[in-house]
């Protein structure tokens, strides 16, 4: 790829900037490399591609003043900088392409403060710690991915989409979610502004490149003593709508619903020897997390669809054994099943919101064993319930895989490619013209996360759009 | 209407019963009367039917002992029983056909125990008596009717729905609302049992015919800061599109969204003088209980949906004024309606979910000035988002009343028939066989409430239907 940047310049400025400051941490050794990555290699297209990126170092501040002066010396120097948490993502989202400064934000990760049903944190917090602090107060985050250890709020926020809890609350986009974001820009005298409302979400999955974000004021639930169990059935049919069921039933209070299909459970068996005999052999498993008082209607929904728990946990003994099925569902689900199969990749979908049985049902018919069923069940962003699909893939070669992406959109399912680090990419192509003028105002130099977001190649076109009013444009952050 | 029950007979042993039970509270002078009523006179048909109804003497017991006394007295002496909670009720669930005894039950009221998410309490317990003690623990009733202040958990469950809080958990019907009750048979020597998830529905909304429930065991909903506001709007269609967007809104947690279409508001303005200014005259209003730190997300969606608050309390406002526009909503809305305009009545219906919006539209269409939208969201019994309507209508006569509804039905709204006493009546005329079953067993000389369970009279064909295979029975509750 050709670079606006030149990299021995960049490496040079980064060297000197980072002399410069040394106050703050730096790391410049061989750690820098495996700094530069997420889980891009889950893509067998996204590894040919984004193998060997590297960062020239990597800056992690423990303070606003800190990261203040990282941000105002790489402006100056016209340096990169990658926005990054602990690197769970799985799109290259924190990889950098051009070379520059890391941003790590782990070390920045104060609880600021927690009341009922909203807290605020700083960006590097993760999420286990966040929720460890908040669970004293009766309160937990609405929506954790699967790498909730040491994920962070805003590798979240910057590079996520929902987790565990959106079958509750949505997405992080639906309102409510997220209140609000400190920001700084990316200019020789870096500012700051608190976004709030739809403003606050103008930041939200674009992979760090319209802006830094700094803290972030997020919606709460309440933090319920949550069974764990697993469910095994013999039929994809009777699994798939035991979990509709329960997902949708509006009296059981739930924090996750997994499908797994048959051979999947197999493959966790194989991956992770401590899951053993907690799935029977060759079954479809559903992976529930649900209120211990609503257990009876849960094990009753059990018995009506014909269903075995073979995993049932306390909310204590999950406590006390420190493990939790969470670590293998979402991504951690293909992470478990890539360790006994190499040959697996997979893929990301959304259903039709009420069509979503039946469209699961007819994908499963249509794709054989190529494609493996992996369903969360998730409210939509309005909502509706509805299942978002990891599905694996047994991979052939790119080619098929976009095809079978293809059959799933010709059948009316959603793709979010995950094949691809261009943050349209992911999103159908699309341009987002009032995150295109976030990032002028953001990052006037084009600093952040460079080569992500496609339309800031058509910043001048949407810009004379805007003017001639052919484009309207979002009411903007104001500083 | 004939009578299996002779009058003069019933009369005098009702008088024997209550002499020789000394020990229970009797009440036999001039507020029998009162307390053998309900709010039938919301139907100008049943007020007609129903008028003058009158037990021949009511029992408040206080404990399970002394009801154990009374029922077992009835029993032996073949006296009619007719339980009641506070007579908040508006079909006559709680009027008794026949005379005999009135089993009012609100001095058996005390709360059991409270856990997280679960609560079990007295069937007399008033249910805003015990929110005041669950709210203490951070719970509360997952759904109360607008008469919450005196109306009794036993009588939501024998005649009520849902209410206040269904938009999150759904009737009560649903799964995981009614975890269990405790019940008693109508026979010489009461026996009790406790009933456990869909048996413990088998008992709900028939009035109680079918058994005596004693307790009451629920699940909670999180006890939060819930602000009120009144949101109004020009435009009807803006209104009704509002109210489904927050209802649907997952990020947003709310209790209540109500929507009272012009001219309801002006009305209730007439109706409530201390209501004066919180509402815009001529206006389509939208009553609001919302989480005091989901506000931002609803005031967002009042600017999106081009709405005016005018009324905004909070909490800690809503506590010390001792007053709630809980009380204007759902029936409440119908009696105040009624003060300033004797000429109306109403109709309770279902809407669709996922048309609901549509069929709104097109009903008020259809049906201009003689029905009055309002309109509750609420979730149905799977979880679906949908609105609920309590229509008030410009009463002409019963066959235009009839005609009304049966334009709703037309159109694919279900009628839940206010204007009946009969329970399959409010239900379509559908007799459930498994509800005939239960009160063989729970009251096999028909005791209580007795004309108003129309399958009761076809019981031997059920059972010889059952017994022939014709009819599947649910499992029966066992002693």
């Amino acid at each position: 790829m050709t670079s606006p940047f030149d990299a021995a310049q960049t490496a040079a400025r980064t060297q000197a900037i980072a002399a410069d400051l040394a106050a703050v941490e730096w790391i410049t050794d061989g750690r820098v490399e495996r700094l530069s990555q997420d889980f891009y290699w889950f893509s067998p297209v996204l590894k040919r591609q984004l193998e060997g990126l590297r960062a020239d170092a990597v800056a992690r501040p423990k303070t606003e003043d800190e990261i203040r002066a990282v941000v105002a010396a790489c402006a100056r120097q016209g340096v990169p900088i990658t926005a990054r948490g602990s690197g769970t993502g799985n799109y290259g989202q924190c990889m950098p392409l051009h070379g520059g400064v890391i941003l790590d934000l782990s070390a920045y990760n104060q609880l600021l403060w927690c009341k009922p049903g909203v807290a605020r944190a700083q960006a590097g917090i993760r999420m286990m710690e966040m929720d460890r602090k908040t669970q004293a107060e009766g309160w937990e985050l609405r929506c954790v991915p699967s790498t909730f250890r040491s994920a962070t709020l805003g590798g979240l926020y910057g590079g996520g989409f929902g987790g565990v809890g959106s079958i509750n609350h949505g997405p992080l986009a639906s309102s409510g979610n997220v209140l609000g974001v400190k920001a700084m820009s990316i200019e020789p005298e870096p500012r700051t502004v608190e976004l709030r409302g739809p403003e606050a979400l103008l930041l939200h999955h674009v992979y760090g490149t319209a802006g830094l974000v700094l803290e972030l004021e997020v919606g709460l639930a309440p933090a319920h003593p949550w069974l764990e169990a697993i469910v095994c059935f013999d039929s994809f049919d009777a699994a798939l709508e035991f979990g509709d069921a329960l997902a949708s039933a509006p009296g059981l209070v739930k924090k996750s619903v997994t499908l797994l299909a048959a051979p999947i459970p197999d493959l966790l068996l194989q991956a992770v020897p401590v899951l053993a005999g907690t799935m029977t052999a060759r079954s479809h498993a559903v992976f529930v997390l649900v209120a211990e008082f609503s257990e009876q209607g849960f094990q009753q929904l059990v018995t009506d669809f014909g269903g075995s728990v073979t995993l049932r946990k306390t909310a204590a003994e999950v406590r006390s054994s420190n493990r939790t099925i969470v670590e293998y569902t979402w991504n951690h689900t293909t992470l478990h099943a890539m360790k006994v199969d190499k040959g697996l990749t997979y893929i990301q979908s959304g259903m039709q919101a009420g069509k979503h049985v039946q469209q699961a049902k007819t994908m499963r018919k249509l794709l054989g064993d190529e494609v493996l069923v992996h369903l969360e069940f998730i409210r939509t962003k309005e909502g509706a319930m509805n299942c978002s699909g990891l599905q694996l893939v047994r991979y052939r070669n790119d080619e098929r895989l976009n095809e079978i992406m293809q059959i799933h959109r010709d059948h009316g399912v959603y793709i979010a490619n995950p094949h691809v680090y261009i943050v349209e990419d992911g999103k159908q192509g699309q341009v987002n013209p009032d995150v295109v003028a976030t990032k002028m105002r953001f990052d006037p130099q084009g600093l952040l996360n460079p080569g992500k977001l496609r339309g800031w190649e058509q910043r001048e076109q949407i810009m004379a759009d805007a003017a001639s009013g052919r484009v309207s444009l979002a009411t903007l952050p104001r500083f």
